[in-house]
């Protein structure tokens, strides 16, 4: 048993439980500075992306990999950077990550990053997929009758099971928390399919908002006994973030607990706290403050703290939520690392814990309870 | 007035504002793991209770009580333990706890631990009675007529006061705190006692889940004078967290405010922050964060500043809401000591505070704001 | 570009950008204890407004400035400020505060306060006004006819912002921010204004409630072009804090965002990470977190760290939110220099920051941001 924190925390290899392809295009100065924010919106005039939590992140953590000073500043960051390749620098960034599986999600822009395959070709770690519901089903209900959609989305899923390693939802975007709880029935499927799909237009992507459908893809999720990420809290202005409370969730995760699904919280920033009760009073709950940790940088310390509190230590994950900017696929592995080395180390300079707890808590918390919920040592 | 802020913090004799009894019988180490958890449910397989801040800080506070080493393992904490009789674990425990008055909440599992009387006899601090206003009426509920109940409930009351010093209600699990705010008239609460007791079934406990009769319960107690303790926030996953957000009874407080009751909002994690502000606008608003306290263990200093924020410090009073294991009495006294400790150090250091202001507070917390909501004096 | 942080936070001029006048009348100490409660109601019998973390400041804080020590007896405090006149005690701790402008709030109570044409003449800093959309309507409403008020109040904003700088609305307080988040039609003003106009009675201040009216002031507010600050979370009795969620005003925002408006979040305690959210994902939102300095104290450096968690550094300013007791004014600007101080320089030593951009951010808090929104260097 490893007693030394720092070292400890220097060297786990992680399990990136939530994470999506680094950027394979080029990008302009605007396009990376949309990509290390939250919004989709230009930002004000005068003002950028860098001075932010990430932005500073980014300087002090990220230019020291590309042969520049630590906290240089932003322009210099940039010039540095844009003599680059994107391969070249998602090799640098993913290499130094210190990752030993990629679990990825891969329903959201995927032609402007690197699929699966080439993570698992071209990093040194293994590279694991997570399937979208929404997208899958989006997908399936172009190629079918709505009479066909219930099966044929079962169907999908048991044919992404062969590879994949556990679902993703984002009904937190596309309706909120605040769903009915009850699996709906197959009628209920059929006219809410049907409803849908009268509205598809030639030449555009189907969107799936409709309630029913969306419980639907829950229930038909728990059903393959894997695991299941929901997006929650902290996401793009798309979402209402009071109906992504995930104490909304409570009566639906009573409703799909005996089907023996484990339920990952993502993010939930700023609804860590909940998301901890919730992991802790509910066998089948998970949880982690991943792409919280991103976007609080310097800060990032008590937010990871924060989730230490009622989350028994079994049930948190390690996640950067990277999508694009390989800067993002370091930086959480960076900060998590040191914001977690500084908590740990606080409680056992207290005397609360000892330092084989720390070392031991902290490699759960990279790579055990993710190995153990998603399987990866099968 | 004393300045030695760690010696008035090591030695002020507590009152536990909100407690229950010691265990009175043997459990295994299953039953004990799911008495140090507010999961109802078995821990998920591979999983340890022990593995929580508040494991840790069982063996890293209460193995020196019985003679091992601080820190020392899970399993040889339990194997030490189990050497020792229930009578023996509360004795030590609660014996460690520097408490002079416990105010015991008798309405959860009574026969599984020590009565008032048992505590009152066998400890050192006085014990007083916190009567639970649903157990009570499911209590009269069983011996009269639906048209006698409100009546017949009252008198309950009348009857408990001369000993009680005030009221518990759970209405936070049984409905949630979004319930009307006005007071139910007499017909309201016929024909709502009607409707329950029309389903009694012999043989089986009646348990009150309407709405209209807890809003009784809660304006039956007010009109007593008698403090009324209410659950808030964390607990078992009975409940909804959304609908146990204390600033939910809003307007409820404005209703009542003229009765003259004093609301005791306990535990209120993670709703402390909202808790604080109810406490700091109404003047018969007083809170604790006793609960929350031993669940966040090492971290439960960051719990105890948060309450401090807002709420006026005649306001805030201590607990550990320990049922049953009796470590969990004596953590809630050691954790919050050591919490208190380190918080108002640092105002102290910084400057902010004097010791001596410190010093106070601590001891209006730990033990006079509780004594003069609760008449323990008289 | 200054490097000394202690330095820059001791020295930088703020632009205080929500603020109400100082006293201009003596009170007694009950009336000054109110002052420093957001409570309106008395203090609990034995309880004191001196126990809370904003009256410990006073003490610490505001006493060297009357020739006391630091942290004399609240009694001291209240004898020594008595000698003072109201005149002295506005001009002592106005001009301490080391603020170059005051952005001036003048809706509530005025006739107890300095003016803002009294404020620009008797101290160094300038000044400038808020106007609020709730008095201005009562105003224009007692002179008109229910059919012309929309005209008429836009006429009363055009004719305001020739002298004012921005607006300020309490829907917080008059309804609460769940309301309907789409612009009223005129037809729709005009029902709601003979409705609402038919209610008044000579002699009395109109007060507006009806949500029509309320969504119609914002949007005529946005229409103007100028900033419209709204008072976010933490403030008295008369609001339910769960309807002051700013999370509920998340589809109103994306709603006006094309009319250029920029919104202020006021205060925003204890919902100030969620405003931070909003800052960072919509490029009109501000944030600040004002009154919750001054009532958290010694507390306050972590309020102040939660709200550079997320919020962009462009995004957040400084207010001091005083109104009344001239110690409030003093006060923001002593704990915001100080908690800011505390939080940017804990972040320099982890090496996390450089000094120059805590400096900057610093400015761009303490002033830079403000000035920019509200056009002050114009």
């Amino acid at each position: 048993m490893p007693t030394d924190l720092d070292e400890t925390l220097a060297t786990v290899r992680l399990v990136d439980h939530h994470v999506h392809g680094p950027l394979a295009l080029e990008v302009d100065r605007d396009g990376f500075e949309s990509l290390i924010s939250e919004s989709d919106r230009p930002q004000p005039p005068g003002l950028t992306a860098f001075d932010s939590q990430l932005g500073f992140a980014v300087r002090r953590h990220c230019a020291p990999l590309l042969g520049l000073p630590e906290r240089v500043a932003a322009d210099d960051y940039w010039d540095a950077r844009a003599t680059w390749s994107p391969g070249e620098l998602a090799r640098l960034f993913l290499g130094a990550a210190g990752v030993g599986d990629w679990v990825v999600d891969t329903g959201f822009s995927a032609d402007d990053i690197w699929d699966v395959e080439r993570m698992e070709a071209e990093l040194d770690g293994r590279s694991r997929e997570i399937v979208r519901l929404e997208s899958t089903l989006e997908d399936v209900a172009l190629t079918c009758e709505p009479e066909e959609l219930e099966q044929r989305f079962r169907e999908a899923l048991d044919e992404a099971a062969r590879t994949a390693v556990g679902w993703k939802s984002i009904v937190a975007y596309r309706y909120g928390f605040d769903f009915e709880p009850t699996r709906p029935t197959s009628a209920e499927v059929k006219a809410a399919a049907r409803a849908w799909m009268t509205t598809f237009e030639s030449g555009t992507r189907p969107r799936v908002e409709d309630p029913v459908l969306l419980r639907f893809l829950l229930f038909a999720a728990c059903d393959t006994g894997m695991p299941l990420q929901l997006h929650v809290g902290f996401g793009d202005p798309d979402l209402d973030m009071h109906r992504c409370n995930p104490a909304l969730l409570t009566e639906w995760l009573r409703t799909v607990e005996p089907t023996g699904v484990r339920v990952m919280l993502l993010h939930c920033y700023p609804y860590h706290r909940m998301a901890g009760y919730l992991a802790h009073v509910f066998p089948h709950v998970y949880m982690d403050v991943g792409l919280g940790i991103n976007y609080t940088g310097a800060a990032s310390s008590r937010v990871i703290a924060e989730s230490m509190e009622l989350a028994p230590f079994g049930k948190l994950l390690y996640s950067s939520d990277a999508w694009g900017p390989p800067e993002l696929h370091y930086l959480g592995s960076v900060l998590w690392r040191r914001g977690t080395a500084a908590v740990l180390r606080q409680w056992v300079q207290d005397g609360e814990w000892s330092a084989s707890d720390a070392c031991r808590v902290a490699e759960m918390v990279a790579r055990d309870n993710a190995r153990c919920v998603y399987g990866l040592d099968a």
